[in-house]
């Protein structure tokens, strides 16, 4: 019957997990309600039962662990440290306390580089050993592959191109604690400040001065530029051309022959992939010119972070 | 009496080169004049003669091969392409030159790669398995290693931090044909121009004013600084400041244990180490702090380059 692994992303509300085959079927899927959970011994707890029950359905199949993709999640010490959209403080050993739980091995690294691997092992990334994954959802992760292994560095936090700068000392004030970083302006969120900023200082009509900051989502400005409000449609053009103008910074790295573009954001298909493009070609080094594309993610988005989490189990580092 | 490489240093006047044995011992080392061959089939011929006649006094050894460091230098295909400091045009495939000639083992690489090779097998980055090397040369030239291994991307040119955006579009005019790049602030020819920026807005009196654009080296820079002028201290302030700011950015990527300063201007010491590590510390993200460190070159400055593209023999690309 071939090998299953189990995929879990950890998110503040909740967790979706599913049991993938080693071919990226995803065999099911659910959802595992984290929030409910104030302390990650109950989740770790509750979460194992659950597991144990689906692995039930799948004994014919050779089980080869659990994958976890996690916010601030370190891939050396299998520890989730300092998540500020989780409730569990300080530094949870998240991949020790599910193996305790499971006996079986567990390997856990921070959501980017997760849907990075899924990406690698199941995406558009399958033929290539060089790339860079963006995820775009409320902020910017990455994932670097190099030579067709993760980028973690010396301490398990490599790859956060989130917080490589736009405008040093004077850009936007990033939940950092620093300024101008490229998360501020490429993002769910660094797209509605754009927003904001236009209507401040534009006098152009717009849906969007309906809706409060509290209220308004990326979805929002979405939907307004698919029906033509300016302001809406400039912001993608903005958007697009902070995130490209960084991504000719990024493949001065590590000369990669792609970058996906993945999570939320990237879902507005051609209005973000457009000036991206377009601002990346106009600032790429000569060298790089007609090399690295700037490509959607081919992940399939409802399994796209439990393909990567599960992904995890088959590709373990050298 | 163990193994010995050659490793040969390609510059647009000589080109250094030298017989190093496996502890990094350099046995000899001496010049040859590149400048003398408008052809590299000429090059190769001579200078391969001449390494035969070196080889006569090592015949004890088990010879390896060579090592050639060399601007533009490409691992995955042996050439140099379009070198602009060297006096051969478009793509020369100069490993498989020598490798005809010698019927011996040849790796090339850019020479930042070399000198990076050189710092984990015989300098300050023995211990470690990612790092960075910089070199501040007349441009600024870096080799990146990830995980013991160094990052040549999908197409051999990773590595090119000295391209990457200080001031995108508004900066200084950079050779590559762009503007802003770091490589037009933090190299010797960056200062240069940060010192004629400061003649022009200052009015203090300095040494430097009676040097002409063309007579100005970063050696007159670093003499006037070490005699406390004020243009030159400052230079060297904003140099760091750029810098410094850009590796806050290049540790995000890879989460090096350290970034190493080598050649030309970094043998200015805490001229420049002092105010790269200060607003290096001032912008690196809050997860990396206490971490990476910004440290000068172990290499010995005589040998450096030499004993790099000798490493590249010892150390090859799994």
């Amino acid at each position: 019957m071939g090998e299953i692994a189990i995929g879990i992303d950890i998110g503040g509300t909740n967790s979706h997990f599913g049991a993938v085959d080693d071919t990226g079927e995803v065999l099911m899927e659910s959802r595992f309600p984290t929030k409910d959970y104030p302390k990650p011994q109950g989740f770790v707890h509750a979460f194992s039962i659950k597991i144990q029950e689906v692995l039930k359905n799948y004994q014919g199949y050779d089980f080869k662990g659990i994958g976890i993709g996690a916010p601030n999640g370190n891939y050396f010490h299998g520890t989730i440290e300092q998540a500020p959209n989780l409730v569990w403080e300080g530094v949870v050993p998240m991949a020790e306390m599910f193996e305790k739980q499971l006996q079986v091995p567990v390997v856990l690294t921070n959501d980017a580089n997760a849907a990075a691997m899924g990406e690698m092992m199941f995406g558009g990334a399958r033929q290539m050993k060089d790339f860079i994954l963006i995820t775009l959802g409320t902020g910017l992760g990455s994932g670097i592959v190099v030579n067709g292994d993760l980028v973690y560095g010396h301490d398990g936090f490599a790859g956060e191109i989130g917080h490589t700068f736009v405008y040093q000392d004077v850009g936007r004030t990033c939940g950092c604690g620093r300024r101008g970083c490229l998360e501020t302006y490429a993002s769910a969120q660094g797209i509605k400040r754009t927003v904001f900023e236009l209507m401040a200082s534009k006098n152009d009509t717009s849906e969007l001065r309906d809706l409060s900051y509290s209220k308004m989502t990326s979805e929002h400005i979405f939907n307004a530029a698919q029906r033509g409000d300016r302001i809406a449609k400039e912001a993608f053009e903005i958007t697009g051309k902070y995130l490209g103008i960084k991504l000719a910074d990024s493949i001065a790295y590590t000369s990669p022959e792609a970058v996906f573009l993945y999570g939320g954001l990237a879902r507005s298909g051609n209005l973000i992939l457009y000036p991206t493009r377009k601002y990346f070609h106009q600032h790429a080094l000569n060298i790089f010119q007609g090399k690295a594309s700037i490509l959607p993610s081919e992940l399939n988005e409802k399994y796209g972070a439990i393909l990567g989490a599960a992904a995890l189990m088959w590709k373990k580092r050298k």
